[in-house]
């Protein structure tokens, strides 16, 4: 087993969206679908508060697939946006191979609909070229459990790291000093009871 | 059985949210946080959107049960407001009886937290005193599993009729002509799927 | 408790297909789309094996509720198929009442999506105006089993009878002499596990 | 709410157990097979011990549906044994009523396969004739959980008595003076947690 | 549908504790043995904390049932305690009888294990007597869910109501004013999320 | 680990289709029987698709462990077809072994019945051996979730790549441009949200 | 990963049952306590049917742990059996190795209670000795799956391999030829649904 | 794989207890809360029992996050206690790494909340310093089941051992005889099943 720490350094990540449509996303059932939308959610917010480059990619937008989901789109207007013409596996678009070199990072990030297909395939092509690759296994999705941890099983075999977007976050703030409004804020977004907390702490402290 | 149909009716019904407050929402367990966040805030666009009566309270909000949803508070800024001194039952409280029975209806739409308590002592004595209550059983919640169905079996033995949200708006709306927009944004705020079909629908629509 | 015992009679029996629509369908997570595309069918070809007048309606047809589910469509070529214009409670629709009442049956067998609307609100109707209630529960569907549990319990607690596709065969069938060939062949298409003991004993019977 | 306690009277009672046979046993999915097998035999073991008349029915043993269960057939050589010609409800059948009604018994203790047919429909058929009818819900078993729960629905609302075999072993026991070493042995031989008790027992004893 | 409040009240409730034994605890399989410690607990706390008459029974207790649980035998040291020397339905021991009606009260909370023998059989005795039964869910405990399920609907069929001890603490409590601390005391002693809020809130407060 | 991608070719991939016999299949509880099916025929379908050399083999055809699936059957007409005299591993029969090598293929997509036993046993084989082996694990079934999970471990540590069925037909297809009527309509067939996608498509572009 | 198949041979295996005990066994809450006392048994009688050497080992019999399973003890009469003065790891005991060692055995296939001590610690000593170790999950239980799963963890990632005792049987026994009866009976005898295929064709057979 | 036994010892282990804060603890939805809390106690009570070096660490204790709780302060009142200032990886804090080098222990003993973040980030960079790490599993809690799974398969991928509270025990403690006495009262204290046994054979004991 290697015992060096692949952690994750916000200068030298980027952030892989692949495929999250909105008629794909009715495929979707090992997740609560609000919890899901969260998590897609919270993932793209970190992607823009930690500047990290992110790549968006759709397959066959005009079909039935649907196209890609409305607040990613608006949040990430400015970031390459490929849509492959037919390409599976998205690795094999050369476009979206030549926007992830073109960011310069080694960390890829990479989150997907569904799991087994969208994320397995490019994590694996990735992780083959060197990559250190980040699954972010909770703003991806499939068709049900049993389909999941088959997914899991094969990208950590071959050496994915399964990670969710909380840690994500963590690992790449690495100290609460460097911005605690931020963090917080994004947090308070996405997680209900830390914005309870937050919520608690904050009317008590008006009190005083 | 009885056989009479006891339907929700815009011009009769009034909400009752009791106890949503942060501390509080620490407890409960038996439904996702994501999930319980998103009915909450759907009970609560839709009693503004019919513009039903809509009545808050709480328990003891200095302490560390905590202040009540910051949305609940701004959503319901001008509704009647009770922070109860110390009475349990929401109902033991005179100043909730009293507002409750000021807007005139007969139909008691209620959620709140936790079930067993917070919403099943006003619900069992308001139907005691020959309110229809229809209990919104996705917006409250509790510790576990258990403690839902005990507390389900008791007010549905005593006459409450176990709804949800989405039950309860479509019971109220009756007809989609009424106001489609309306409608059709209220879900799309709130149930993930649906949106995803609005955009799939949209885009397809806008190519054409 | 009534101690009569209400059962299905095919003479007296008819079919209500509510809002099985391909873009509603999304929304069914309480159940296995699997299996829950089987029992649909399973519904649908035990309605026409017993020849039950069946009425199907859809829900704003040409909107993100999607078209009526195809097979369903071929089935019941020359049923009553009434669009709604806008009504949520399908009894709310005139036309849809009339055919009802022009089947001059007594007993409904129901299903729909979803649940706690599209077959919970005209079971409630239906039975106010005395009618006999069958809803299909497994081929019904709805967002999660939360809902589907508060759905069932505002049924039952109303007088409808809970009761799965299987039962309404077996119900309306009464004696397998009346045609063996046909229940089984019912049966083998829509029940795996009945389909395997079938080819077992075909084989060993066919090989004496 | 009647208020009266429907007790198990061993005076009064008769058991009827429809369909256990080895085909249809493989479309039991509510239940562990190995557990299945052992509540079923623990109602056969109950009904010998306590000596109540009991009668078999099977359902086209000769098809694929299989024989009876060998162990049933041992342990109730001499019992009433109707194999049914087509009839689905048992109760349809006049051999097997007259087998019930020669008993002498009102209190019907029923348990078989699958649990919202070959259960239910004699168990309504039953209730309405006036027999008080306790449905043995973990000697019975179906396709899935969804099923079971609305076939409890529907027999729990006709007014059956749901109970385990462990329930009706002990309501009919009334005292363990009766008996303490039959008992104690039933117990042992279908409870593995109170065989183990016993056993721990046992030993200590042994070695005072 | 009755829709009188069947309420508790302090002053007419007494506590029914049944075969919590060493041994049978080994039964309980419905319910996490680290969750059913703490709620058999909470339940012997707060009977004292309101100083409700409580009678205690065990059955067999130098047999494989093992002793009564110590904790309740310390708290109850002066309480009632019926050991019954055969009868399996506590409610066919006159001395168990007698001590309940010895305690004057109408309203029985009653908690045991195994919850279809032990706790249904009396719940079901006293209902036929007239008294108000109140089950506490969380403090019964039996083989399985299947298990459980059935008990419920049979207790909750003859009237008997089902609640848990935070339900029926909060109920006999009315007021947190009667008594802030007491009560705090005991939320805090049961339920690791309100102990926590409360740890919180007073570390904030004592930071001012 | 290595990080080489081992990605299916359709052109060095054969399918292995391990004893789904219509008794065995009554073993298989770990997936519900409707989903099972549809996944077993959808793996059969995608192999014939893309013409992928098959073979069959079954253990005991004419004792109890009953015949092949008459549908596989039929779909392979023509594939090497082995019942095994005895052999538990396929692969300690020469004729598979042959069969397999024949195929002159490095890459052996596996599915059969029972997971731990039929497929685990000549994958690890097949391992040794030196092949590339991809276990389809939504096509493969066993007695529940433990033994599942056991079985995959194993596999997985041996070095087998755990995917599905659509993982398998998606990786094989590589672009959508090699044939998009052709996959769609095995999605089609097979996946029913992916159908309603299409339906609800193929309507909205038909009304333009 | 190494891809040589360590594969069981019924001349190179022997069998460890470690503290199976009627007082430990009620810790188990992993599994079933039917299923797990059936897997137990079928272990057992695998061991004997093929004349593994078998060890047995307890801890503290005399005390609260309770004494070997009976039938464990029966069926093993003459086997090694050593009753552990304090060594909570069976391979800190002399006796206990010497006599795994005096079988002359490479491959060992444990079984126990609970599983993260009684079976992970002698199962990493005698990895770390060069054995070859087949943990038997479905005869070894312990507190929950959570614990379950971080023990099947660190035994699988220490070179462990988890197997079932259907797959122990399966492996060992190679080919049915070598004894029809004989494996037909030892799954007769602990496999329902094998059972009930077999007795459903032994009377088709009859029947011929 | 590795087959050397790195096995716990008590001269050679220290416990990290990382930001167990009343605030964080309501984030934990992996495990019931009572289970939790317990499993918390345990360890802390096994390190003390065990004379285990043990350092505590908490992020931002005046804030939301909460105290550390309480019983954790009071256990370790002369542990060294780092509350980090801003550090999310408590080995990014020198304090804290100084505090366990300062131990001289090379094996430690991590549990926190959350998971993914306070227990992950600390164990992947003490295993790339060398340090032997054990994740007791059951004494750290996350959001989720799914962000539980991906954190322990990041953990377990990068080396390190998961382990659970009793675990942990038993592997330290080696041979009951060291001390029955005390590895039975921790055992009763903090298992219920466990104190029952030793309840009942107490008492077994004490009527000889």
């Amino acid at each position: 087993m290697s015992n060096s720490y692949k952690r994750l350094n916000k200068d030298d990540a980027a952030v892989l969206l692949v495929d999250h449509q909105t008629g794909l996303l009715s495929l979707v059932r090992d997740i609560d679908p609000d919890r899901f939308k969260n998590n897609v959610l919270a993932l793209a917010d970190l992607a823009k508060y930690f500047e990290l480059p992110t790549i968006l990619t759709t397959s066959f937008e005009d079909g039935p697939n649907g196209p890609l989901v409305p607040e990613l789109k608006e949040t990430f207007a400015d970031a390459p946006f490929i849509a492959r013409p037919g390409q599976i596996n998205a690795w094999d678009n050369d476009d979206f191979v030549n926007a992830v070199k073109a960011t310069g990072k080694k960390q890829l990030i990479i989150a997907g609909v569904v799991t087994e297909v969208c994320v397995a395939f490019p994590t694996l092509s990735a992780l083959a070229e060197g990559f250190d690759v980040f699954v972010v296994t909770d703003a991806s999705g499939t068709f049900n459990e049993l389909t999941r941890d088959s997914a899991w099983d094969r990208m950590s075999s071959a050496g994915a790291q399964l990670i969710t977007w909380f840690g994500v976050a963590c690992e790449l703030h690495r100290d609460w000093r460097n911005d605690v409004e931020g963090l917080g804020q994004l947090f308070s977004n996405h997680i209900p009871d830390y914005r309870n907390l937050m919520n608690s702490y904050a009317t008590l402290m008006a009190a005083k």
